[in-house]
């Protein structure tokens, strides 16, 4: 049996579909909306012979023709040696470690994965609870800094962090969740052992080794445009909701937030200075309505979470301490002068109340530290209490 | 007849009415609920005569003694000469410059208001198309210069920018509708005649000259907190919509967007960075769904314009040299490298296209200008073609 094609425990038949899904990743280019009512009516295998056959019927002439003009590419046991040595394995639909969530894209789905690393349990358990982390290669340097900070909140609460890979908000969504010993998927537009972009090969590498990478191209593959759009799919997909960090107006980010959108997933977005070019996107997806504001990974697992387990804490301004205070001791404490004491009698005709409701609320404060007797009548106590804005 | 107390044509009723008014600002501390009331079924003069004979049902005991514990402090000819000193007026109800939108406030409505300026038409014109921006004292630079920029822009449209006239955003607020020759109408907690802050002294005499300052409160009132609690629902009355540039957690701004929205004005609150303290409580208004983002006048005035006439352009990105390309078009424009010109063969190996297709996609997307022939091929026109992020 060839490396990573399945496990002793499979049947022949299915291990026939696994070295056809190989094959069939080198046919065509995802996303193989013709080929996956195919592949689930018939098996992979069936699917390949028939194409080989010329005899495929469901999909048009001419893509035949495509598909056909790139059989000769096919290589199974050069790709599953190719994966082996990257530490690769291919999960495809039907294992214990396909994320149910891909098969919500239907017939835009994977015909199968490529996957680096994971979790015990497998893809499917590490993307149960995630949450997909975009934003703009050009980030600035806040939005570096909070894709970092709200990744890591996330990650440290046992939510997975899925990315992207790229330069930017992808890199530090990914740095953010792997500082706090937390879990994270990169999901890549080319082969699972291709550094791409070069400058992030140290990146991918730790990724590897303490998160996963996954890819529906085969190993070897280069990106292109198409593949980093299709791939958005996946992020969004996987992912139980999406967090657009920094985005211009148009934006990487805001497809795959379009993405999420059409699986009914959570859309999220960061707020940054109006003045930045790189915060407009997410202020239109907020404006909009179509996304939610999020400052922290507090307010994202509280979009995404479970009920309960995963809700935000209150978010409440500290206690001052005039809290207690009814809008009538506020009149009598407001008349007092910051410095010098004051008669309860002046404070009486000041606030327009009855001297000896001025002395009980007097008394009342206090007790509560807010005001003190002294030489000549009543003062503010001890420092200054700085109150709310008028 | 006294200055300010009314034009000639006014009956000797309304007249008295009107010097029963300003009495009664000395003797109540707004909200005067359970005075309004009785001012509309009896009118001024006979509420106040009431209460000088000590019998005025209606209100309770309490109240009645602190009421005639005060009659002591009035004195309406020297109020309406502080007025009239000032430039002041009062307004009415009834008066044909009265605002009916603080009418909405029930019995929470000013007894009346003391004014200085306004534009022709009067006061009730001036707020008849404006629009509340509220925020921080202690704001940062990026709040200030948002909160002068986007009141400019609201005021260069013809609204009017109503705000409190405190330091930090509500003075920025004030200085940008100024700025652009717009109108601005400051709403004070003290007397309209009193400078404060003091370092507004100037700022003030400028609103009054250039726009309008008011107040519910006597000639020469100075602030207390109340008052500064109380002025915020004339802010969220008079104005068609409550914009809050920067607010903390804890903040009178919020206080004045809570008064909006209990009488269904719309609130909007703009964003800033996640990092800071003080867009914390506009971050909070929007992610609790109570205030609507915007990030410039023209977000507000589609939110509170009418429908039409100042509603928002559509914010686009500018249109990029690939906007026309369909999925494969972009598979042959990305099948080519960067520098050297490819055979078209090999660009429909690559693009997995027939090579008639591809050279009829070549025509057309030289046409456009985005691919060029050139000797051994064809390859991208002119300058780099940078795409959408991936």
């Amino acid at each position: 049996m060839a490396p990573g094609s399945g496990g002793g425990s499979r049947t022949q038949t299915a291990d026939a579909d696994r070295r056809a899904l190989v094959a069939l990743g080198r046919v065509v280019e995802p996303p193989a909306t013709a080929l996956v009512p195919l592949v689930d009516a018939l098996g992979a295998a069936q699917v390949l012979d028939r194409l080989r056959a010329d005899r495929l019927d469901g999909v048009t002439e001419r893509q035949a023709r495509a598909y056909r003009a790139r059989l000769g590419l096919v290589d199974v046991d050069r790709d599953l040696a190719m994966a082996a040595r990257a530490g690769a394995r291919l999960v495809a639909p039907g294992d214990a470690e396909w994320p149910d969530s891909l098969d919500d894209l239907g017939a835009r789905r994977p015909l199968a994965l490529w996957v680096r690393g994971a979790r015990d349990g497998g893809l499917a358990e590490t993307v149960e609870r995630s949450v997909a982390v975009v934003g703009a290669r050009a980030a600035t340097a806040y939005g570096l800094h909070v894709a970092g900070t709200l990744s890591g909140q996330v990650a440290a609460r046992g939510w997975t962090v899925v990315s992207g890979g790229a330069f930017g908000i992808d890199a530090a969504a990914h740095r953010g969740a792997l500082s706090v010993g937390g879990m994270t998927v990169a999901v890549l537009a080319c082969g699972v052992d291709v550094a791409y972009p070069r400058a992030h090969e140290a990146l991918l590498s730790r990724i590897a080794a303490d998160g996963v990478l996954i890819s529906e191209v085969p190993p070897g593959t280069g990106v292109t445009r198409g593949r980093f759009l299709e791939r958005n799919r996946l992020l969004a997909a996987l992912s139980q909701g999406t967090v657009v960090v920094e985005a211009a107006l148009r934006s990487g980010a805001r497809s795959t937030a379009e993405r999420a959108r059409e699986l009914c997933r959570e859309v999220m977005a960061v707020p940054g200075p109006v003045t930045s070019p790189m915060s407009a996107g997410c202020h239109e997806e907020v404006r909009a309505r179509q996304a939610a504001l999020v400052t922290d990974g507090d307010d994202v697992l509280d979009i995404v979470g479970r009920l309960g387990a995963d809700s935000r804490p209150e978010r409440r301004a500290p206690a001052g301490p005039l809290d207690g205070l009814d809008p009538e001791d506020l009149r009598v404490y407001d008349a007092m002068p910051l410095l010098s004491p004051v008669p309860a009698g002046q404070l009486a005709q000041a606030s327009l109340l009855p001297v000896a409701d001025v002395l009980a609320r007097l008394g009342r404060m206090a007790v509560q530290g807010v005001v003190e007797p002294a030489e000549g009548g009543w003062r503010r106590a001890g420092r200054e209490h700085r109150g709310r804005r008028g």
